[in-house]
């Protein structure tokens, strides 16, 4: 029966995550400090951090939303104060976990923002060095490694064993947003529990569109380390992830995985997904239904919808969106930096 | 008599510093070896590192050319390898130096290698590190403070009294693009020597075109830190930097410089611009010569001409490339970095 795929939404993945959250508050030292800080005049932004202040007066955390350049008054412009307001969250102790309402100068200089975020109150998890651990699989860190701006070695990696880190260290940061889409591919059974931990999305082929350095390219990463085969498609290239590499060379040049240039379209690539996941920031972009594999399941991770309306008569299932649980990774991040001070 | 400007190639102003490096270099432990990574098969980089290597072996510096991705073999993609090649600098303790051929990838996954390279062998100045002292206007740091995420305070920008960092600190290492065209500026006289340190471009206005992170940003920075009001523009936006704010509240919002959005137009900018400086990757990009204002400095520092062939019209002197000074630089970096570590 050519039927209609399930459409998922985010709040049941996300309620197992919020009971988790929970039960790591009630044991909190303290109750954490967010300080979101808001610097543009932005409606989506607005709207973030709305939704922000609403999920943790509900879970219980103390959120403050830190209003500058056009947020604040009509006198600063876009953006205007946000470093510094930065620098004041990063020097109260009071302040647990920094959130930054982006974007707001563009890609460059928000990156360079990003950088300012002290790593131990970074819930996003943008900094480098959470960047930097993430391309090279290395998921445990001794929690005084964020004090410096030494790389650890690419031998840390290591096997993975456990889930669990070992005695002296910590889980490393994950960016918030490539997060939740694991989480929801691990709900929905994209990853496969009889597989070792840390390999559970061998045998799975994922198409990634975006490779943004905040989206597409650690969410590729994460997934190919996981054991997926990746395809990252960028407006003027596909690239091929995995952590199987087929040749001594390519295996030579990144020891967690490598990536390969792709020569397949986006049509074939999408042909043989079992997952397709696309974070496209335009509202007039849309994956053709027609060029999915039928069964297949669909993540929208864009704030515009990137699927066509009929996705689910291709698609088993389809996750319209995955805000709900990136802020229940926000939160479960911020619970840990609290720990890790 | 309306007669042409000056043509000033950089030579001159390069050999005064090749001789300041020379010294250096003479006194030196002992000879600095810098590490080039071309990963690309971009000519443009491939003609950068042979200039590299050729001024390395003239002044008697060691280089090593490492080639990797589509610069080393067919069987590797465009910037295949990069990530591991720095790496493998980093953690050579007979490599000083490390510069990278950009573009790569493209600006936010580049921004990403910039971090990767340590700051103690960080010759360019591209790391976070020395961004965020150069935009504090932090010249001079504790050595060790490298080694550490944390930002200094902004209140270690103090007051400049003199070129000479106090004792128990170093010169904190400026990007060598932005730095090279300071010192061609001071060279030729826009820099004041009367007036104090830290001061000396109070009182001229300057256009900076271009507002990457690379270039364009920490020059515009860099001017506005010495004194002069700046007029940053990019492609969608005019800027204005100075360290003299009009208003308590612009004051409180950067203890530096401040940011002020920009009604102005591009043609009114340039018609109150002593100097003229253009950094715009395009072959088609020329600044109108008929906007100059009469009597100006105009800096190309593109790869391409930005501008018109009859700018000496309007300007009373043209400076073409920047090339030059930008490699004495970049090796001044180098035998300062040696000492920090």
């Amino acid at each position: 029966m050519a039927g209609k795929g399930l459409l998922l939404k985010a709040d049941p993945i996300a309620a197992a995550f919020r009971q988790e959250v929970k039960n790591s508050l009630a044991a909190a030292p303290r109750k954490p400090r967010l300080v979101g800080i808001l610097a543009t005049s932005s409606a989506p932004s607005k709207f973030y951090a709305e939704f922000t202040r609403k999920q943790c007066e509900e879970l219980g955390f103390e959120f403050v939303l830190k209003k500058t350049g056009a947020a604040d008054t009509g006198e600063l412009a876009e953006g205007e104060g946000v470093e510094q307001a930065i620098i004041e969250a990063n020097d109260d102790p009071d302040v647990d976990g920094i959130m930054v309402y982006y974007p707001i100068f563009g890609a460059q200089q928000d990156h360079y923002l990003q950088q300012v975020v002290s790593p131990y109150k970074d819930v996003e998890g943008l900094h480098f060095k959470f960047h930097y651990n993430l391309y090279h699989n290395i998921r445990f860190i001794e929690p005084q490694s964020l004090l410096t701006t030494g790389i650890p070695s690419t031998d840390a990696a290591g096997v993975i064993e456990s889930e669990d880190p070992p005695p002296g260290t910590v889980k490393s940061i994950i960016p918030c947003t490539p997060l939740a889409i694991v989480k929801c591919l691990e709900h929905i059974g994209v990853y496969n529990k009889i597989l070792p931990y840390g390999d559970r999305a061998y045998g799975r082929t994922i198409t990634v569109i975006n490779r943004s350095e905040v989206v597409g390219r650690p969410l590729a990463a994460l997934l190919a380390n996981d054991g997926a085969r990746v395809f990252s498609v960028d407006i003027d290239s596909i690239q091929e992830y995995t952590k199987r590499p087929k040749t001594a060379t390519a295996r030579k040049y990144n020891p967690r995985h490598v990536v390969h240039p792709c020569s397949s379209t986006l049509q074939e690539c999408l042909a043989l997904s079992d997952v397709v996941i696309s974070a496209v920031p335009t509202a007039d972009y849309k994956v053709k239904t027609e060029w999915l594999k039928d069964g297949c399941i669909c993540v929208n991770v864009a704030a515009d919808k990137n699927f066509e309306s009929d996705v689910r008569e291709k698609a088993a299932m389809y996750i319209p969106a995955v805000g709900k649980v990136t802020i229940l990774m926000l939160l479960r991040n911020l619970l840990r930096l609290q720990q890790y001070k």
